[in-house]
Formats: C-alpha cells, structure tokens, sequence
C-alpha cells in the first residue's frame, strides 16, 4: 500500500512547530517532530531568512510528499497579524520552492478532525496527538499542535480516497 | 563618487510594485520600475512562489545594493492584513537571502520624507516621484509608489551620512 510522508507546519514568527507522520492506507505513523526559532533581536527580514532556511532543513531532512499548514488567524491586532503573515509565508513558501503539494487548514478544522469538536482546548488536542501517534514525543506545544496539523491533513485525505472509491463502485 | 543603487518595493499579494534608483553624492537618478503580480486563481502557495520568482528576477537584473520595503497596515480586517503579511514577506525574504540589506519605512514615513507631510494624498506622491525623477515613467500607483519608497530610503542615507561627517567634523 502507498506510503505517503506528511509534514504538518505550525507558523509562528518566534517559533514554527513542525511535525511528520506517515500515512499508510489507513494507519497513521509517527516520524519526528519539533520546533524552529528565529532571534527576535534580529530584524525582520533576517528572522524570516532563519524560518526559511530551518523549514528548508526540516524538508530536506524528512522528504515530506505533502505539507499542510496551518490557516491561524490573530485578531488582537493588525500589527501581530502583519507578523503571522510574515511566519506563513515561509511555512507555505518553502515547500511551493521544493514543488510539494501545500495545503491549509483552520485552526478549527484542525481540532474537529483530531478531537471531534472544533473548539476543543489545546490540552485535548495534545492528548488526541498521543493516543493516535503513541510513539510521538512532543516537547512543546508548537510541535503537537504541527502533528495535529500533519493527521487533519491524513484524514481529509482518507475521506477523500474513500469519496473516490464510493464514486467508482 | 560613490554610487548606490536602491531598490524599493511596494508589497501586495495581487500586484507588488517595484522602483530602481541611484543615489549619488545627493543626486538621484532613476532607473526602472514596474508591478510583479500573482494568479489569483491559484491557491496561495503558488500566487507566493509566483512573487518569490518575480522579484527574484527583479533582483537579479537590476542588482540592487540595497532594498526599502513599505510597512503597510491593513486595517479593514484581518484576513487582509495576513494576506499583505504573506506578501510583504516575499519583498523581504528575496533580498535577504541575496544578502542585500533591507530597510522598512511606515507609509506616512515615505509620504513625510518625498512630499513633506505624513497624510499626504497618493496623487501628491506620485507628483513629487515625477519632480524628483524627472526621467521617471511610472505607468501604475503601485509602481510609483515603490520608486517613492526608494527615495524615501535614500533621504534617510543623505541624513545619516550627512550626521556621520558633523559627527567627525
């Protein structure tokens, strides 16, 4: 059965969580995960040379097939929103350069799909992360939420395939 | 003389413009300028890589010693403002990973510099780029507003330099 390698990415300017599974028909697998940091001394244009070249290692290293990202939205203010812009760009950026497929994802669709209610509270969700990826060991919250990220991308995929093979039956 | 070439960038995710000038001794002299702009119809991901590659292309025919970027704010709501985040990003990571330094100036910054008030109208802008760069032939907004964004940054280096001397004298 097709083996498929999803990175899910958590952008953030200070930090950016990153998490990889694998999908194999309908077993989900854990492979790594972590967070990338740039300096917030360093100005702007800087910190997002370190995003993009962190990302850019992360996707050398683990050879995703497909990215999925998360579609975060800030609304205490324009300016922390202007920021969040700048992190995803290199999140969704890196891996369109490596040809990869890149998806997106609501924080919301997100956590109804890993926990079954779309606003479920971060501890829940870093729960579900460890009962469907046992094997995972996220440190930070940043990279459970990545994870949460990469298996929202694997079950649309599944319900997909499934939608797909319904229409051919 | 030394002569600087300046390259200012006016981010947005549907069109970013872009200006070419020199600025030597206190002299400017303009270039080139023009608008990169992105497919809407594509997803996101893509319409960036689309500004990553223009500007890229920008950037390496008119070779730039330095880059000023606007610092826009969207105040309509937030998912304008992380759209120009996610442009504004490609003006600045282009650039930096060229190792080019790149500065950022407010938009009432240019305006205060090129015409010599902050809330002045765009109309007024663009007719002070056509005064200043004479030889200028901004056929958009957006264009003319990138070549401002130059002169506003070689306004700040005549300040700077011009301190540096009194500081030695």
């Amino acid at each position: 059965m097709n083996r498929i390698r999803i990175l899910g990415l958590d952008p953030g300017l200070r930090k950016t969580g990153w998490g990889m599974i694998t999908l194999e028909g309908t077993r989900l697998g854990y492979l790594g995960c972590g967070v990338v940091q740039s300096d917030g001394d360093l100005e702007l244009a800087l910190r997002l040379k370190q995003l993009f070249e962190a990302i850019g290692r992360v996707v050398e290293e683990w050879e995703p097939d497909e990215v999925a990202v998360e579609e975060t939205f800030v609304n205490k203010d324009a300016q922390a929103t202007l920021k969040l812009g700048h992190a995803r760009a290199m999140a969704l950026i890196v891996p369109a350069l490596a040809g990869l497929p890149v998806a997106e994802y609501g924080a919301n669709q997100v956590k109804k799909t890993v926990v079954g209610v779309g606003h479920a509270e971060k501890a829940q969700v870093q729960a579900m992360v460890r009962i469907l990826l046992p094997k995972s060991d996220a440190k930070t919250a940043d990279a459970a939420d990545a994870l949460a990220i990469a298996i929202a991308h694997a079950h649309q995929r599944k319900a997909r395939s499934l939608g797909a093979s319904l229409m051919r039956a």
